[in-house]
Order: C-alpha cells, then structure tokens, then sequence
C-alpha cells in the first residue's frame, strides 16, 4: 500500500508506458518483479504501484522515492540497469518526476 | 490523502496535462478548485491528488472514484462540466482509466 498526501516528503516518478495491448500484460508483470527483486531493495524506495489500463494500451507505474538524490542514484545503479531496459525495449514512456501539490480525499 | 492499493475496490482516472510552464501554476490551481467546489461533491468520489512536475510541463492528477459507473455519471454531470472546459481550454490531456494490480512499499 502507498499514500498519497502533500505532507508526504517524498519525490514522485509517475512513469506511462504506452504498449500495443498483446504486450500490456507481460509489460505489468516486468514492472511487478522489477519492483519486487530490484527497485524495493534499493535505498531510499518508499512505494511502487503498477497500474493496467482498461483499453489495454497504457500501464503506468506511480512510484515514491525519498529524495531526488536517491532517486538519481537508484538511475545509475547497475542492479535497476537490466530491468529498466527489459521495459524500455517493450514500451515508449513518459516519466514525469513532481511532488503532491494537494490532495482530497471524500473523508477529509 | 489517499491511499494506494490492489484492494482498493476503486476505478483510478490517471490524467496527464501537457501545459506551457508559465502556466502551470495556473492550472494546478484550476484543478485544486475544481475539485474542492465541485468535484469532492460528487457521488462516488474517493479521492484526487494534484501533483506539479518539475520540469513545469506537465500536472497530474491522480483520481479515484467508487466505481465506473459513478466516474460516468460525473462526466455527464453538470456541476463539473465547467471545471473540465477551463482545464481543457488551458491544456492537452490524456486520461487514462486504470486499476492498481500491484502496490510495494517499503514498510511491506
């Protein structure tokens, strides 16, 4: 579980990838053990969150790192080198590094 | 806030805006008041979550909503028609409608 909340000291990578839908499914199932056997172990990875689009051409992965500087460096360590690659050669993606501006929730 | 989960019985609306920087703030703002006065209102709302890239070209907002249905019945409903047109006017966006099918997070 992540959340999402402007009090969050967080960096945000949201990164869409846009992939024919006979591929989205493998394309998902690369992120998930990416997350799970590299990005996770990494320091400074607060959460990960694998999205599939329901028209099939979109997965988009909504991840959290604790600074810029982790997240720089976890870009230049070899051990997130192979699966980053496995996913660029599958899909194009747009990652968009920001930070929570404001959230609303129906609770609040 | 707003959480993240596979077990969130929720619809997710990804949208990404594509906006020139000097107007970035703008629309972030559009969006904040768009969901403070109309959208938090509507039925079926579970959360939005405005967030700002740094390069400045781009705002996200990450939506969550009780069902498909209720996300429907929103972009039929009037009360947000408004905010949508400003938004649209100011910017190009691509929604994207998607399920979480996997969340990590360091605490796990």
């Amino acid at each position: 579980m992540a959340t999402i909340s402007k009090d969050n000291k967080v960096v945000t990578l949201i990164n869409v990838f846009t992939i024919e839908p006979e591929n989205q499914q493998k394309l998902a199932e690369l992120l998930i053990e990416a997350t799970e056997k590299g990005m996770r172990h990494i320091q400074g990875f607060v959460s990960a969150s694998i999205h599939r689009s329901f028209d099939g051409t979109k997965v988009v992965n909504y991840a959290q790192w604790r600074s810029l500087e982790d997240f720089e460096a976890m870009r230049q360590n070899p051990e997130a080198r192979p699966h980053m690659d496995a996913a660029a050669a599958l899909a194009a993606y747009t990652p968009i590094l920001c930070e929570v501006i404001d959230s609303f929730s129906a609770d609040d």
